[in-house]
Order: structure tokens, then C-alpha cells, then sequence
């Protein structure tokens, strides 16, 4: 089937949806946990469906490695691999790929891996191959991501490269025929307005399920990118989900919401929670802190999750100094309930018009 | 109130009993997984809850240093603390105390923290206090305990200092006046059946509410540790609990249970389970091993725990070579099942007098 979208409520730019999928639906705004290595980090699937996530994020480039995509592959995809029956959207491994310094030409992209030292290959079309076997309900295009600041030349380069990279994973993943899944496209372009606009209209022509934005949140300042993510949104259709990508704080939701993205993906609440940092509604601290060592408060008196509900703060504090798993786990667990509460009060703010009251809430906190 | 024990059915020495305390009941014989630093390594309360789990130990000397038995007080005891409800047995810390070569008078011991190198003095009166300020409901006896194989002297020295601290700890404990709290004295002896005999003698001659049976498990064959345990326990008193101290392999854990043990501890299934090494049906084996790549079944195909019932082999394994934390736990978690479970067969097995085929099992599978 069709993946469709609903647009429930809308207030100036930001908008409530419900997106339809052959997997289900998924309300948004939507915060997606990273799931490296076919789970998130320190958490079980149960704890992701009693958290009430939608979508999980599979990492390609770990995958491809560990334990690879043809074991994934003969044990159901990613769904039946962690036993997960919600959505998965999986990366295409560029990301971590164009980290390694890789060699890049207009075919592909060839890099060492990480894992073993050997040279590997990654094209657009060895993308979506890898992501078909790993059972994506929503694969991403190959890009090609620049850190910012880069020179207009290698932005430029960027926006090229990414446009015939997705225009050749588009006929790739057409040619699978599969009716059941969904792939999206990429906008490139840096903080240029000009280059943004470009490189989404490039990309919605080619014509996807959903458009990721991607090369933002990689060393540009805040305001220059939310330029660029409603330079970029202006340009993008109604009726598809906006994905920006790998931002995941909370200031960056509540405003990227408010420009009209629907999907989030971030490290940030779990790599947060593994180092004991917590995001609360008193702003963000850490657990280890010594003043917290007779609290017998929970981590954020705001906070209905099942380990504000449960645990002290005194205990958590004691498990993440003696090193314990479960403080990693615990705090995870909260920081995952505390964003993605962050983005339902965000989808019935916009509903009922007071989007602003929680921008302004988050930019106190957090800012 | 007083800490009765109900003996349901015996199969010769082998019972199967219902212990009842101020906190409530505990059947036999029963497994109690080791919560060294305030939780089960790598799980949380709640799993054990899941498990079943009856009573958990927790670690003196751990809990003395991180994070302090004053904060635990303040916090409400361990059971506060950690928002655990069922029994708390602790150690006396003692047994870490006396691996660091300290040094030994008839008032007690003098050792160096591992914590911070500082000097510290461990009596059995304060073994006392620090447990009280823990909220034990079972506390245990500072003991002396030597490895084995040690010279005569050696032994006799413990079985002498042990018997001259229980009656000072038993002094101490008493003078809480607390009738909602129970005091477990220690038998040493080493494998010398007649200086078990004369310890168990003078440890129930002072008189606690139950007693563990220390000093096995600690290098000496399995044969000589379950003579030696016989020897103790015929000069136990039937109507108090029996707790043999650090077993808690398969085939130890029937063996014992055939000669009339209640209670066991070890972290034998928790720390296999942190490692990849898996407790089963099949026996024993590392779930990291590559013939476990493509396995979709389970660990332990006749296992009904919740691992079991969700997670394939393949996936384990993966979490596991990739070092993902949720591998620990969720071993560890399968781990405890299994252990727990054994404890409950053999309850069964008294009950119906098959206890001997349960036997037979576990030493065709584990010896």
C-alpha cells in the first residue's frame, strides 16, 4: 500500500499527522530512538513498546558488519531479528561511511571499515539492497553529508552528488517492486538558502514516500540552521513526512516542529543516558552529581515515566557511580520517555494552538 | 516476630519448607541471586520481582563504601533504596574483607579499602550495625573463613575466632531488641567433619534464628565440600533455616538440596550471564560461539522465561560480540530463570520423591 499522510491539525507551519504505512501508523511530531546495532543501546525492544516508541532507527553501517545483513536477512529483517513489530527506518550507511574519510567518486563511495580494516564499497544501489535485506519499513537514499562550515565547492558537490545518488536509488528501489515499503529522499545544501531550495526541488521531482534534511546539526549554529530547515521545508510537499535528521535536543525539536518537520532521530537522550546526564523539567543535569546523594526525589517531578515513578534519585545516583548497567539502562530508559513526551506535548500543542508556550518553555531550560 | 519454618515434605534429608517472617514467607529451597552494590548486576528490581525472586543479598562491604550504609538508612534500608519488597539477607562483609589479606585479632580485622586505600576495622559488632543500618531482614555473623586446602591450625583458628565473634554478634544483635529482624550464625570447619561437628555445635549452642554453613565452595572437590556438609547439617537443628554460603552451580545446588540445604547464594549464573555463558537444559555453552549465527531458537528450548519465550540465539549472540549491554542482561535475567527454577523442580521433586532423577540430570548435564 501507498504510505499516506493525514494532516490532523496545524498551526502556522508545524503541523499533527498521522502517517499511514502497510507496517501501521505513526503519529507525529515523532522522535525516533537510535537502534545501532539492532537494539538502542542499553534498552530491550520491551522497553521501546513500553515506551511507547513508533519508529526505531537502524544503523546500516553497523549492521552491514555485525552480524551482517544476509544473518538479519534469514532471521526475519530487523523486525524479527529484536522482535519488533513497530516501524523500523534504517540510514544508508553514508553517515558513519563519510566519517571514515573515504574515497568518493560519482559511482560510490569506497572506505575501510571500521570493523575489520578491509575496503569496502558503498553505492546507491549496494544501499538499498542492504536495507531491502535488512527489512526497512523506510530506507534512506545514499547522500552525501559535509560537515559545516564547508566551502560553497564542496556544498555544491554535495547537492550534485546527492541528486544522481538518489535518483539512482530511486530506480533501484522501484525496480524491488515491493508495495510494503517506503523510501525517502534527501536535501543537501549546508545553511545556502539558495542551494537548499535547489536540492529539495531536485529531489521531489525524482519523487519520494518522504524527504529526509540532512547536512544540518553538523557544526552550524542554531539560527542558521532553522534558515535552512524552512528554506528547505517551503520546498517540500504537503503530503509527504519531513525527516530532519540526527537532531534530537530539546530546543531543536520544539523549534524544527514549529517550522513543520514531522520525524526526529537523535543519539542525544540515549548517549545522554549511558554518560548519566538527564533531561528533566528542570533542565538538564547530572545524575552523578554529589548533591543528589541523599535525594530522594525522583529524576524530574514532571515525569510520568516508570523510573521517575519507581526509583530515587539517590539510587540512581549511587548505581551510575558504582557503574553499575542499570544506571545506564534507567537513565536511557527516562531520557527516551522524557523526548518523546516532549514531542506528544508538542503534537497537542499544536492542536491546541500553544506551540509557542512550549518553545518558550524549552528555550529557558535548555538554552 | 519470631522466624518460623514449616516443614512441608522431606525425601530423606531433603526438605521442602515455608519460611515465615515480619516480611512475609519464603518457600524452599530457594535461590537468592546476590544484589552486590544495591541491585543485581545489570538488572533492575523489577525484573526481579518478574523473576520471582524471594530473597536477594546484598553485599556488606560493597554497600559500606558506595554509598555509604548512612545513606542507605536514610533512603530506607536496602528495600528504600532499591524499591525492593521481598527479603534482604546480607553478608556481613567479612568474606571480600578477609581476601584482602588483612589483618586478623580475636576483636576483628583490620584491612584496606579497595574503595580508597584507607585503613578501615571491621568487628563483629559492627558487622551488627552496618546491617541494621542496611535493613537487612536476615542478618549474617562476622566470620572467619580460609580457603581451602588450609593446615589444621588454620581451620581451628577460624572455627575458634567464628564461635567467639557469633557469641559477641549475637550479644550485639540482641540488644537492638528488634523482633522484626533475624541473626543467622556461621559454621566453619573446613572439610575436618569433626571440627564441622564441634562448630555447629557451639554456633547452635549460642542460638540464631537460622544458620549458614560457611567456608565450602572455596577449593576443595565436591565430594569432600558435600561430606563435610553432611557432617554439618545433622547437627543442625531441623526448625531453623539452612543456608549453604556461595553454591550455586547446577549440580552443587541438588546435591546440597539432597542433604537438607534451604537456602543458596552465588554468583555463579549472574556472572555467567554478564560473560555469554548460558545455563540450559542442554548443559552449559557460550552464546557467543558462531554456531550460533543463524540459530533462531531459543537459549534453552524447555526454559519458560521471558527471554526464552522473545529473543532467538542469533540475536543474543549478536548483542553479545558487539558488546551491547541489554546481551548482559538479558542472560543474566535468563540465567536467574533458570536457576530459580531449578530450586523450584527440586521443591517438586522432594514433594513428589523424584528428587533423584533431578540429580541424575544435572550431573549427566554438568559434571
Amino acid at each position: 500500500m501507498t504510505l499516506s499522510i493525514e494532516v490532523e491539525a496545524t498551526h502556522g507551519p508545524a503541523r499533527a499527522t498521522t502517517i499511514t504505512t502497510a507496517r501501521g501508523t505513526v503519529t507525529t511530531p515523532c522522535f525516533m530512538p537510535v537502534g545501532t546495532r539492532g537494539t538502542v543501546r542499553a534498552v530491550e525492544t520491551e522497553d521501546l513498546e513500553r515506551l511507547g516508541a513508533q519508529i526505531v532507527l537502524g544503523n546500516t553501517y553497523h549492521l552491514l558488519f555485525r552480524p551482517g545483513p544476509g544473518t538479519v536477512e534469514r532471521l526475519g529483517g530487523i523486525h524479527g531479528f529484536a522482535d519488533w513489530s513497530g516501524h523500523v527506518l534504517t540510514d544508508s550507511g553514508g553517515y558513519q561511511v563519510f566519517s571514515l574519510s573515504p574515497k568518493v567518486d560519482d559511482d560510490g563511495v569506497t572506505f575501510r571499515s571500521t570493523y575489520d580494516g578491509d575496503e569496502y564499497r558503498l553505492t546507491p544501489e549496494g544501499a538499498v539492497a542492504v536495507q531491502t535485506a535488512l527489512g526497512a519499513d523506510i530506507q534512506m537514499v545514499l547522500d552525501q553529508c559535509p560537515p559545516l562550515p564547508s566551502p560553497d565547492p564542496v556544498v555544491r558537490e554535495a547537492v550534485e552528488r546527492t541528486a544522481l545518488w538518489a535518483a539512482r536509488a530511486r530506480r533501484a528501489f522501484v525496480d524491488l517492486g515491493a508495495d510494503d515499503r517506503y523510501q525517502f529522499g534527501i536535501v543537501q545544501g549546508g545553511v545556502d538558502a539558495a542551494m537548499r531550495v535547489e536540492s529539495a526541488q531536485r529531489t521531489t521531482d525524482i519523487g519520494f514516500e518522504g524527504y529526509g534534511i540532512g547536512g544540518l546539526s553538523v557544526g552550524e549554529d542554531r539560527d542558521a540552521m532553522l534558515a535552512a530547515l524552512a528554506a528547505t521545508i517551503a520546498h517540500l510537499p504537503e503530503d509527504r513526512p519531513r525527516y530532519l535528521m540526527g537532531v534530537g535536543d530539546p530546543v531543536g525539536i520544539v523549534e524544527a516542529i514549529a517550522l513543520g518537520v514531522d520525524l526526529f532521530d537523535c543519539v542525544l537522550p540515549t548517549r545522554f543516558g549511558r554518560h548519566g546526564t538527564i533531561l528533566s523539567s528542570e533542565g538538564r543535569f547530572n545524575i552523578k552529581n554529589r548533591r543528589f546523594a541523599d535525594d530522594a526525589g525522583p529524576l524530574d517531578p514532571m515525569c510520568p515515566c516508570r523510573v521517575c515513578q519507581r526509583y530515587s534519585r539517590a539510587y540512581l545516583r549511587h548505581l551510575a557511580n558504582v557503574h553499575e548497567p542499570t544506571a545506564a539502562r534507567l537513565s536511557t530508559l527516562h531520557n527516551l520517555a522524557w523526548t518523546l513526551r516532549l514531542t506528544e506535548r508538542a503534537r497537542e500543542a499544536v492542536r491546541d494552538g500553544t506551540l509557542e508556550s512550549v518553545r518558550t518553555e524549552m528555550r529557558a531550560l535548555y538554552d
